[in-house]
């Protein structure tokens, strides 16, 4: 087995490499959206058929929601589980688009191009990156690396409901020494990364419903409670004036940083109006007694995502809707327990509700956070790939994104994870014009194939 | 010229009388959304052909936005200015309609039965009234009423933008000695009324800018400013806890009520739980110093009116958005200005910005509240029509809503106005069915006849 050649055929079959990706790039699999079930089917028959054709046993596995993909490259145990999911964001506000979402799109940079499309990078195209890496192995060798088994779920993006009952009734099958999870980025868009911990999330909505119909502002104004002056009250007490979340208990679990972490992440020499200047910003908006990294990566977080009631179309009406809606949601770290905080959320929202209004909740998921332990042997293993692919250092970073799956597979399992990924900071991850560098995809099959190599030397 | 047979013919045609109303309510002229534009010039043709049919010369009149509809009922100078519009509230939520806004249909109730669709009551089944009333008159009499003009614009749901350079261009022709609104209720949805005070309207949105584009909360959360924070905390600020607008000088103008309008109101016996339980509520909700009557018909107020930011869709997405947006509108009264009202909410909405935060403002029209002097004999004629045909006292009431159209007659053409109307309080103005009782429809006719009668015995 020769490194170098497999690299150079990585190098010369890109082009195959990028077609194979935009092929299931033009798969609308978004996970939210029950209109589009049949195309996250369709998905999962995509990845089946590929993994199958480079002589994985593949197969597509029926659960509540979306399929799961999973797929062994040989009959034993495995050594290492890859994790990686087919489901995308929603794409609206899809005007924003400079091209169809999902017709993606190769656009110049200053290096190999881009691949613009919902999911190329979130992570569609993360996940390639591992399999390519096996298909050129398999064509090297003639066959594939042993003791390795894929995941790959169609729910990340909808807080993976049912991920936990597969995994319980699953784990002989599924549990590895190791997970490697594809779905994270590089150290400010320049630096390999393996991330160390992760925050996160509880994500609910909730309606209040006043009247019971839109009424007329000039024969009801005055009189009539309004339910959009009542969920303005209700996010703006969400935090106080210095950006702390105002939830009774909410900061319970969170650990201060641990001196060893602050002189890591000093070191790294963070530059918060670089990185809020690239979305037009210049100033930290979380809490003002903690670092910029702090509130990215080891802080909770409350967001509003989203609101509605009333008439927002062209022109104006004078109405005074019968409701009013919001979805928060929260960033978790430490040892933050969602369900409480999922509890304490409810009650302080029904505590502002004046007389005559009527709430309706619904949830949309929850997660711990998790801090990876680095004991396993791979962690040096790909450390050392990556950083002889990107010619630097590969960092131990945190994260503020949350990946439940890793909580999942330590909690289920009893599996560590290993999450590392090659997606840049303007990816516009969960937002218009989604991209991923031909640069992230190629050094990312490239550093697979490292450590697929170095894990078969060490075999 | 005998009434009671005019009024008898009223009630054996009144069938061909509905299908007429029921011909022009099929128009879906929506006046705040430009894509019905065509409808609205439909709907402004309709009544051309109508009214020419009865021997007025009518035309449609161009202006900067959707068209007017004049008509003369002879040749010298109008004695009577009647007015209407024939533009319609947007129709949103449909989903909320029995029936489809603008395929009319006819529910029973406990009387003749309702005409539900937009436009039902607001304002086409009541404009459509008095054009009954002329066109039964002529039918009896050979000829129209003598000295009667009509104007009905198309733009009074969209603040009437084009209606003051209209007035303005055609001031000899339009002036009557006084004009007649029909755009009012009966007061509790029982005893007929004309309106002797009206509140004025100023509308506008916002729309704030923080970040350039929508961001992943799970990478940009805690550090990035979010302006669905920023909304909340705008809004509700607006109101402090008793219910008094912050705006600056908000209350300049707004005088306290005459002990005479006081003893008039306190005689009204209104009843807020029954007015309030129409709608599901209980509890008037502003300011806590003031009667339920004042919050309606004296005091000014604030709404928001709609809201928009971020991702409402089905599901979840944890975006942290780049644009948070707002419509909020006044009802003034008084001598409150509404242009340095509009002044002092952008003021305040700017001083809550924070830093990297962008703001846009639309302003959606702008109207003085006014009083009725009741000096023109009218007053006692219309007063005495209404009594005998509903035989119950006609009142003099205020109403919360805004009719512009009476302060631009007074301060154009200094021209007052005499306000009556037959719609009732649970006609669903503004909100998914609408509808118009076939009672008020008929009763409108037969009150307009009797008016036409007296006016015509007194010339």
């Amino acid at each position: 087995m020769e490194l170098n050649k497999l690299l150079s055929t990585i190098d010369t079959e890109l082009d195959q490499s990028i077609n194979r990706l935009m092929e299931l790039l033009r798969i609308p699999s978004i996970s939210t959206n029950p209109q589009y079930s049949p195309d996250c089917l369709k998905a999962a028959e995509w990845l089946v058929k590929e993994l199958n054709t480079i002589g994985f046993s593949a197969s597509v596995r029926k659960t509540q929601g979306h399929p799961m993909v999973v797929a062994h490259s040989s009959s034993e145990k495995p050594q290492l589980l890859f994790y990686g999911h087919y489901d995308v964001q929603p794409v609206d506000p899809v005007e924003a688009w400079n091209h169809h979402p999902f017709e993606p799109t190769i656009l110049p940079n200053d290096s190999k191009g881009v691949i613009q499309a919902r999911g190329s990078s979130d992570d569609k195209g993360q996940l390639m990156t591992f399999i390519e890496a096996c298909r050129y192995w398999k064509k090297q060798t003639g066959q594939l690396p042993q003791g390795i088994s894929i995941l790959i779920e169609g729910e990340e993006e909808s807080a993976s409901p049912s991920l936990i009952p597969f995994l319980k009734s699953n784990k002989d099958e599924l549990k590895a020494e190791l997970a490697l999870i594809c779905d994270t980025g590089l150290f400010a868009s320049k630096v390999p990364a393996i991330i160390t911990q992760l925050r996160g999330l509880v994500a609910m909505e909730f309606e209040i419903t006043a009247p019971n119909k839109d009424l007329h502002s000039g024969l009801y104004g005055g009189l009539a409670v309004n339910p959009l002056n009542i969920l303005g009250k209700i996010i703006a007490n969400l935090h106080d004036q210095n950006g702390t979340i105002t939830i009774p208990d909410f900061y319970e679990g969170v650990s201060e940083l641990t001196p060893e972490r602050k002189v890591e992440w000093d070191n790294l020499q963070f530059d918060s109006s670089d990185f809020l200047g690239e979305v037009g910003l210049l100033h930290p908006a979380g809490e003002k007694t903690k670092s910029p990294l702090e509130q990215l990566w080891s802080r909770p977080t409350l967001d509003v995502n989203g609101i509605k009631g009333g008439y927002s179309g062209d022109g104006f009406k004078t109405v005074i809707p019968s409701k009013a809606s919001a979805k928060i949601s929260c960033r978790l770290v430490g040892n933050q327990d969602p369900e409480k905080i999922i509890k304490n959320i409810k009650e302080f929202v029904i505590s502002h509700l004046p007389k005559d209004c009527q709430i309706q909740f619904i949830d949309h998921g929850a997660a711990k956070a998790c801090e990876m332990p680095l004991t396993h042997p791979m962690f040096a293993t790909v450390k050392k790939s990556l950083s002889e692919e990107f010619s630097t250092n590969c960092v131990f970073a945190g994260c503020g994104a949350s990946i439940p799956i890793a909580g999942f597979f330590q909690d289920i399992l009893g599996m560590n994870s290993l999450l590392t990924g090659f997606s840049k900071e303007n990816d516009n991850i969960h937002s218009p014009n989604e991209k991923y560098d031909i640069d992230s995809f190629h050094k990312g099959i490239r550093s697979w194939a490292r450590v697929l190599y170095y894990v078969h030397q060490s075999n």
